[in-house]
């Protein structure tokens, strides 16, 4: 299919700055080209626009200069979306994005659909559908952990993978679907024993993948972590402690939002997202009431970290373990609760300063890990931070490849679900014609990853959460 | 006075999109770029980067890849700053676009100042300082009078005028000061009708552009236009009537920036900027106190346009007399409010869908132009634009050349000032070298309007304004 219109938009980030860019993509993307750009007032023959060469020069809007531009064309297939490419940098005015925007649109082209210019790379075969995703990942990256994953995923990991084993699967079943032809005659093509042991692999491949989207997902919205513990144990000196300690770093570069992930901390490049419980700063009389558990449960549902803060000067250890214990209970009795095996709860005993001698033992007492810090006086962030990792740990993440899009993963369980039945169906002996139906669906699962296979509406869903220009 | 240092910024505007531009200035841009630039994993030899050339390839930090990137390279002199130039286009992700920046630091760069881009291209000689200022000018434009004005000041529309009246001054001194040489001779060399005809042209030429003043920097702010009456006069109504009308034309254009200039209307290309007069809302027994006029002296003060709205279904004529005779009064004694004549009033006849016959003699009576609407229904708001266009007519934007900074106004002034100062000297007779100094200080003062003239703080407060990037 080749798109016969042409897409305009603009790809830099919204708003005022030096300098903006317009992106044209399309079949007429040189003819519109050439009847706005203007060098020394005069206009430009299509001929004379080379491939890849920089052009300075003037847009007109009527008799008058909109602007004065650099313009660079980018001839198909040689180009981003794989049809002709132009690029007009202008002067970052809102006013001149929109005018030279109105201008293409008056010469016949469309606003471009967000992420419409990567759905047309993905059309035109210039990446795979999860390379298409990635670059939407990409963008909205905000931490090394971030970037690498969609890095990974755009340059291809997780598609040649999936692409092996897709390919080793549709021999197999080419074979099977084979002896169907011949089925009056009983021959067996396809080795039962290898299908099985192919099945054995794919499955110890697709595996490990499936058990890295709890964190890969997590990490790619932020890995949440919720802090819990009595009002004054010190939770907003601890958030802002570890907040500031982190923005230092990244100062002096401008253009940063840091307002919008204010409550995103960044620590060795992975983003850890901290989840507000306010309602533990509610006071009355009743305990219960008073640690606010009821209303924390569902904050902690969300986590993948608790943060269970105690101030060292005020509360004994009985009263932690008693509060601990109400809180376990409370989440073991709430049924929307995931089981708190998943979760990796970390005690940070706060205050530390106010004490003469920290209590080493707290540690087995308590039969939990223990961070001992001062979150006024910053003292042992650190410790608390490389407790933080700790409890990503078991994953390598920049050494192996991770599944961050919900859409991969249910794809994966799908195909795992699809390969499980084929297994059983050959153990059984069933006819190969219901074998090959399984495995055709395990193909069709993991090729809708890929974008082997797509529908409009799976498409649409996946494009319309890009960003406009790109 | 060359630059010695590289200089390096993001130039689009802050945060995330589609694709983000770093740009680098300065003597090692080159080779800061053969460093950071690879294709297909290998670093490029600065010879082979050539001038203007779009080249894809990958940026890595350490041995991973942060991003695929366009990279052109402009050379010495052929750039916007006149120095080695490299654009990098990125994705648009905050990560990505700062940690390119630090890669790009850690090789040498300096971050640069705001507007450091084009303070270099005027030290550079690629172009004169008036048209630098521009420059900031033409990025904050937001509607079309702003960007006209802007881009005539960029081209040298201004710097052009002034250079030639410069010239003509600067030969003529030239003549008086040789003059002096042979004082003893008793030589006139320069003819004092012909100095005394030149200083009445300049006179002439330089006060049209003074004049231009009040409104070309009342356009580049946005015109500033207050909206009195009592309360329920319709005042909110109306306003929100205006945003509307206006708001649904640029509504299809991504990245316009409504939120910042919510109360900016953009009328045929006019900046309109409504200032709220919140105080007339209040209700009290006083008469004058219910009229707010305390309250909203300062902000007629600051209008250039004055719009008094009332309600037509609850007001008499009597009554719309007192309460301007009442305004009137308290204007004029206010020391603070500038000469009412220099505002330009239009009354407003609000909620007109609620009378039967619209009363034609309100104008005569009330001795003032009437602009009869109804905000609710949206009747006759063209009238009203049009009433406003009106009131800033008797500058013709579009062919006229006008002053919209402040700092030129005041040279300007400075200027005409010492050219009076000749022409008297020249009247009464008084001797050369005297007449000569005042020629002197008044091209001074022009020569900082075009930069021949500009000492360090100067050059600091302008370029100060801008951008980062620009």
């Amino acid at each position: 299919m080749k798109y016969t219109d042409t897409v305009a938009a603009i790809s830099t980030p919204p708003g005022m700055g030096a300098i903006a860019m317009v992106r044209l993509s399309g079949p007429d993307a040189l003819q519109i080209l050439s009847t706005l750009f203007f060098r020394k007032g005069k206009p430009i023959e299509p001929s004379k626009i080379q491939h890849g060469i920089a052009m300075v020069g003037e847009v007109y809007d009527g008799e008058k200069i909109l602007d004065e531009v650099v313009v660079t064309f980018f001839r198909a297939p040689h180009s981003y979306t794989g049809e002709d490419v132009a690029e007009v940098s202008c002067h970052g005015s809102v006013y001149i994005q929109e005018r030279l925007m109105q201008l293409i649109l008056d010469r016949g082209a469309r606003l471009a659909e967000p992420g419409e210019f990567t759905l047309r790379a993905f059309m035109n075969g210039r990446m795979d559908l999860s390379q298409a995703e990635a670059v939407a990942d990409l963008i909205s990256s905000g931490s090394a952990g971030q970037h690498h994953l969609a890095m990974q995923q755009m340059r291809g990991g997780i598609s040649n993978r999936l692409k092996t084993l897709r390919a080793k699967l549709l021999d197999l079943t080419s074979l099977l679907e084979l002896e169907l032809d011949f089925s009056q005659e009983d021959v067996e093509l396809a080795d039962r024993n290898e299908l099985t042991q192919l099945l054995q692999v794919i499955t110890q491949e697709v595996e490990p993948l499936m058990n890295s989207f709890k964190l890969g997902n997590a990490i790619k919205r932020g890995i949440p972590v919720t802090i819990a513990g009595r009002p004054n144990a010190g939770k907003s000196t601890l958030l802002n402690a570890l907040l500031q300690e982190e923005k230092a770093i990244v100062s002096e570069i401008p253009g940063t939002t840091r307002d919008a992930i204010e409550d995103t901390v960044t620590i060795r490049g992975l983003p850890f997202r901290f989840i507000d419980t306010a309602g533990l700063r509610e006071k009355t009389r009743d305990p219960i009431e008073a640690m606010g558990i009821e209303r924390t449960l569902d904050k902690i549902a969300r986590a993948s970290v608790v943060l269970y803060l105690f101030d060292t000067s005020t509360t004994s250890l009985d009263e932690v373990k008693t509060e601990l214990a109400l809180l376990f209970t409370q989440l073991k009795e709430n049924a929307d609760v995931e089981s708190i095996d998943n979760k990796h709860f970390i005690l940070v005993a706060n205050k530390i300063d106010q004490l003469i001698e920290i209590p080493h033992h707290f540690s087995e007492y308590l039969e939990m890990e223990v961070v001992f810090i001062s979150a006024k006086r910053l003292e042992n962030l650190e410790g608390l931070k490389e407790a933080l990792l700790r409890s990503v740990e078991p994953f390598d993440i920049s050494n192996q490849l991770m599944v961050t899009s919900t859409r991969h993963y249910e794809a994966l369980s799908k195909s795992m679900d699809a390969l499980q039945e084929a297994a059983d169906a050959l153990k059984q002996q069933i006819p190969t014609d219901l074998v090959a139906v399984d495995i055709r669906k395990a193909l069709h699962h993991i090729g809708t990853i890929t974008g082997e296979i797509t529908t409009h509406e799976m498409l649409g869903n996946i494009f319309g959460r890009f960003c406009i220009g790109k």
